[in-house]
């Protein structure tokens, strides 16, 4: 194997295949990059088995061959490459070491076999194509993924469910405590899914600012990613979502109007003494244009007041406010618009233009 | 106890004395924060025994009294104030818990007698006192605290060498490895003490940027270090510290200049592969106007050149790198100048231009 290769191209590589590499595994192999070069173009593979990720990169190759390089070093070494060059030159000895050299520097390393990498098999046959613009996508995860299940017995709460219907796509998380919905209209067929919570961390970490097309292929067990140079591998997970749409749906007998920078920092405030204590909570008091947002542990107490446009009936109201938090800090706009039903009953935060994000937050008993 | 105090210098002297706050300690006042009001001035105290810091600010004090709060929850509070109020309102009640105000934020902590704390004596009889400007001190300070020791059966390398001399101050760190002096002009008369490294660190932490006056006061075991508002006292390092003066001395056989920062590059990409190595070395082959760099672990091989100018033999020298690479990151120079007496002898590293600093690295055998 010998190629040479812009050095900008090999680091966004590695930093993208990297995202699906093992950092421990039983499965040694499973820690390394796969790396091709064949017909002029170069192929890197990271493959936890949960998710594998594929870029191809044009290259000048003189010699075909593939191999596989431990990830952590390789990826170290990639980036310490002197950058007065552009080009680096990848090969191969006669004791399958790998040399590395840009400018003056030359890195080597031992290899594994490419033989024993297991390579995902791709079939876009009887798949259905979800197209939509990169910078959407990535807001919409990044605005939904903080509410998916962490650890819950449900399995389908540990993914981030894509439903698209009539134009419209929603992304929805859920925890059993919250819920997130983002929604955009989208140009593809109706298509439902449950994209598991892990890779739609790293699909967002890849995931740039651009307005290029990614394509979701998704056949019955696996979704198919492409964007760019890309393809992201992943299996689905089984079963059918929450009947979201009825949980967002309450009728509302207060609603308030608020910038969203200064109820995040009273309720911040107000969370300062609850972070060590057990099942402490915040009391909203929401009467004459006010929230008094009042919290006491064994830490202490503290109280603050917010002045809000309101509509509506006076509430009493208690939260876990890391939950009324992460709602906050996913809104992408100065104002928010909250809703009440009632003591009990979830609340709704929406951004106050805009239809295109709702943060559901059930209260706690108090 | 009640007092009103500006937000800014309740933030800023709560982040100072918190500096000398013990985190966990079995003597739980301490883990707290000394506040006194009296005479129209706030005193706040932190104490951890090794190192104590005192903040004096002007507050319009309405009653007069004394406590102690616990440093975690008070320091995030202030911290978390509402920023559109530039008053803080601070009193105790009658249960004595603190109440701290600003805006429509108000927090109540539980507080401890301020009997227990152990305030520090400040005696200021045969002292002796080193003036210097504020940035100064923490640029010297900075410069040479990574020689510092961090793990020495002689107890004076774990400290900062403060040697005043015929108006030159030279501030020496050491470990038995290496060795940095950063000498500056200073009009004081001669002196000479060690400073307990973490008192260093602190210090340097506590050191802001301007040219007001530091005053570092010494009796026979303290030092009595006085910025702005402010006081830290610390015990000093008993003992002699070594003859630095000679080690530094070296005949120089060969000299090359080089960019900082291209030395730098280069020996970091030799260090990949050395760090979790034991006992790993890189080789510096210096002639013809070249430095090649040469490191092989099990972990792999990297070859590196550097073109240098030049002056004197040529030389194979060993290092580890981690100390090369802490040596050149501490230098504020575009360009260094690197002496070598011999394979077997310490280096010295320092900055093109002025004699201000000096980094002296020990060799390896290979």
């Amino acid at each position: 194997m010998k190629f040479k290769i812009k050095r900008q191209d090999l680091i966004n590589s590695v930093n993208t295949v990297e995202k699906a590499v093992s950092i421990k595994s039983t499965i040694n192999i499973l820690e390394g990059i796969y790396i091709e070069a064949k017909n002029n173009e170069v192929t890197f593979i990271g493959n936890n088995l949960e998710l594998c990720i594929i870029c191809k990169i044009p290259a000048q190759v003189d010699l075909e061959g593939s191999l596989v390089v431990k990830a952590n070093l390789f990826s170290s070494a990639v980036k310490k490459l002197p950058d007065f060059d552009e080009d680096v030159f990848i090969e191969i000895d006669e004791n399958s070491n790998i040399s590395l050299s840009c400018g003056n520097a030359k890195f080597n390393f031992s290899t594994a076999s490419a033989d024993e990498f297991p390579k995902p098999s791709i079939s876009y046959e009887n798949v259905k194509t979800l197209k939509i613009k990169e910078n959407i996508l990535k807001s919409m995860i990044r605005q939904t993924m903080y509410a998916v299940a962490q650890n819950d017995i449900k399995p389908y709460l540990s993914g981030l469910y894509f439903n698209l219907e009539n134009k419209i796509l929603d992304i929805v998380g859920c925890d059993s405590y919250r819920l997130a919905i983002r929604s955009e209209e989208v140009d593809s067929e109706n298509i439902s899914f449950i994209l598991p919570g892990k890779t739609a961390k790293e699909l967002c970490a890849v995931l740039g600012e651009s307005e290029d097309e990614v394509y979701i292929k998704l056949s019955d067990k696996n979704a198919f990613i492409e964007l760019n140079n890309c393809i992201l591998i992943t299996r689905l997970i089984d079963g059918n979502y929450l009947n979201y749409k009825s949980i967002a749906e309450n009728e509302s007998k207060l609603s308030i109007i608020t910038e969203t920078k200064s109820i995040l920092d009273s309720v911040d405030r107000a969370a300062l003494i609850t972070s060590e204590a057990t099942k402490a909570y915040i009391i909203l008091d929401i009467e004459n244009d006010y929230v008094f947002i009042n919290c006491e542990t064994v830490f202490g107490k503290v109280n603050d007041k917010l002045s809000v446009n309101m509509v509506g009936e006076p509430i009493k109201i208690a939260f876990n406010p890391r939950y009324l938090l992460e709602a906050f800090k996913n809104i992408d706009s100065q104002e928010i618009k909250i809703e009440f039903a009632g003591p009990r009953n979830p609340i709704s935060i929406k951004p106050i233009e805009g239809k295109n994000f709702n943060s559901i937050v059930v209260p706690v008993k108090f």
